[in-house]
């Protein structure tokens, strides 16, 4: 396993930081986004660091978007919202902000108005945490 | 295989409409979106008609997806954005316009203001022609 000591999601993954997990398997966790667009946003990282879709081995990139199809359907059955995307961004101009390749399940409204790039604000850590609660307990 | 008469996916897939072709394989066909949002937008389909994330079986998405990053690499390589973000979309919040299961690959530039529901505005098919071939010819 490749890991980066400074790494936000590296120290997630080796459970130095505590994060709100939606689920785990041998090479993914998977994890509520403590700035989240909408309610349900959760996050995808494969367990080895990697930096972008430029560099990520190609079978780390399955294992991810797999995990990931795992959560946004539990999403979709806890909050049913009337829509649903998967976002992986890279670079500045993609306003990726942790360098270790991940992705977002973002449950969508109608005319939520979202952009690609958005500002980071942290949300209501208890009500992302009985989120994640539910959203795990039906995967 | 699984195929929809009435969808414009499979009717490409089919070759029974044309597309400007930038990668195939024996399960995915990658192509030109013909309403970009940036120069060298594309898109990636499995070739079996499942209209969504929650639908699709879980090795088809890891087909789409791998073939998405070869994709994605050779439009950074071919037009050095500063940025690329790979976009999956279901249902009308997420505006999802076609019913058959596809990942967005954008090259993004610095402030280019965009949002997670564009208007489809058809591009210069000339233009994205000749981007194309210049992509293809890297792959």
């Amino acid at each position: 396993m490749i890991n980066d000591p400074d790494c936000i999601f590296c120290k997630i993954v080796a459970g130095d930081i505590p994060c709100f997990k939606l689920y785990e398997d041998d090479a993914t966790i998977a994890f509520m986004d403590i700035n989240p667009v909408n309610p349900g946003h959760a996050l995808i990282v494969h367990k080895a660091h990697h930096k972008d879709l430029f560099e990520i081995p190609a079978d780390n990139i399955a294992s991810v978007t797999l995990s990931a199809q795992k959560v946004a359907k539990a999403v979709q059955t806890t909050l049913k919202p009337a829509g649903m995307n998967l976002l992986q961004c890279n670079g500045s101009a993609a306003k990726q902000s942790v360098m270790h390749f991940h992705m977002h399940v973002i449950p969508r409204h109608i005319e939520d108005g979202l952009t690609m790039n958005w500002e980071l604000v942290q949300g209501d850590l208890d009500k992302i945490g009985a989120l994640a609660e539910r959203i795990r307990g039906i995967m």
